[in-house]
């Protein structure tokens, strides 16, 4: 996704509506039996078109899938996942992060887009990296809001919120080979008793 | 891998040294690249031996494979994961965990292979979560232990494993996408400073 080129802004609404219609069709069917030809026609574009936009084909198409997903992994925690203030604000981020993966249930689209462009690839990693970075920012930001309301004491919110984020990542990996939640959820609800411990003891 | 044919004791070892041949080829070369006749010329083994072993292919193969990498997973974090009573032993175990991951890099032999046989066949999920389940009751036999030998408070031992094996698989997916096991650790320290401030203000 380096350097794209200038899109006037009918050309950028062409290139997301291929975009978000490839994503739809990927959360529905294989990414390595889905052709170019099954994006255009789900999409109502043409070859040219979609050339225009991915003049590398369907690993730069994909990638810019991939993009498209992790924006929306944030995006789906909104508005909870900004407004972290409070042990109850907390609570309903929790809510809604356990609900999106328990409806997602075995299909991870990051992870199958993953399987076809190369996790070790460039673009996929930087996408990956950059996912990361935000998301902890989002929840440091959190426990930062905490301490500010005088509801958290000193804590290195570097490790906290990268323990956190870790106990998420592998809740979903477990979930995504096992069906449950339970993973997840006592990740998430653990690492929250512990900070409210720390709180009760501050 | 269900009913396997009873081996002779030499069947077994001409299995057992297939799998482990193809399992160290595996660990250096991709598993979509890599043919039977790569895995009989690594193992020195006649294709009539392997097919006798493994009637199904390739799949089969990869399978006992992803097997033989399951019990290494448990195996490389012994004697630790077995004696776990006391928090030095824990951060024992702790470093051999880190040290582990930080050696495989980029290379995660058990993700590798699930993408080739499918992280969704029946086969790949029974290894996961035979693996998870037992990986699980090690740690929850070791917090049974500390609290046999007092240094640890009544607690939620199934959540607390739980959450720590979430943390741990997270740290591991994030190290294969960033080369960092900052966060692996994390997830290690934090959960152990939680159970030992649980027990300081037990």
């Amino acid at each position: 996704m380096a350097a794209p080129k200038r899109l006037t802004p009918k050309g950028a609404a062409t290139r997301d509506r291929i975009v978000a219609g490839a994503a739809e069709l990927l959360r529905r069917q294989s990414v390595v039996t889905t052709t170019l030809d099954d994006v255009l026609a789900h999409t109502r574009s043409s070859k040219s078109q979609l050339f225009h936009y991915f003049p590398d084909g369907k690993d730069q198409l994909l990638l810019a899938v991939a993009q498209y997903e992790a924006d929306r992994v944030i995006d789906e925690q909104q508005p909870q996942l900004s407004n972290l203030g409070s042990w109850e604000a907390w609570q309903e981020w929790r809510e809604v992060v356990v609900e999106r993966y328990r409806s997602l249930g075995d299909n991870c689209p990051m992870g199958t887009l993953f399987l076809q462009v190369g996790r070790n690839s460039p673009g996929a990693q930087a996408i990956v990296r950059q996912l990361l970075t935000d998301w902890q920012r989002y929840l440091a930001t959190g426990l930062e809001a905490l301490q500010a309301n005088g509801h958290l004491g000193p804590i290195d919110i570097d490790q906290a919120s990268a323990a956190l984020l870790a106990g998420i990542q592998g809740g979903v990996a477990i979930m995504l080979s096992t069906g449950q939640t339970t993973y997840l959820e006592a990740a998430i609800d653990q690492w929250l008793a512990r900070l409210r411990q720390a709180d009760a003891h501050a």
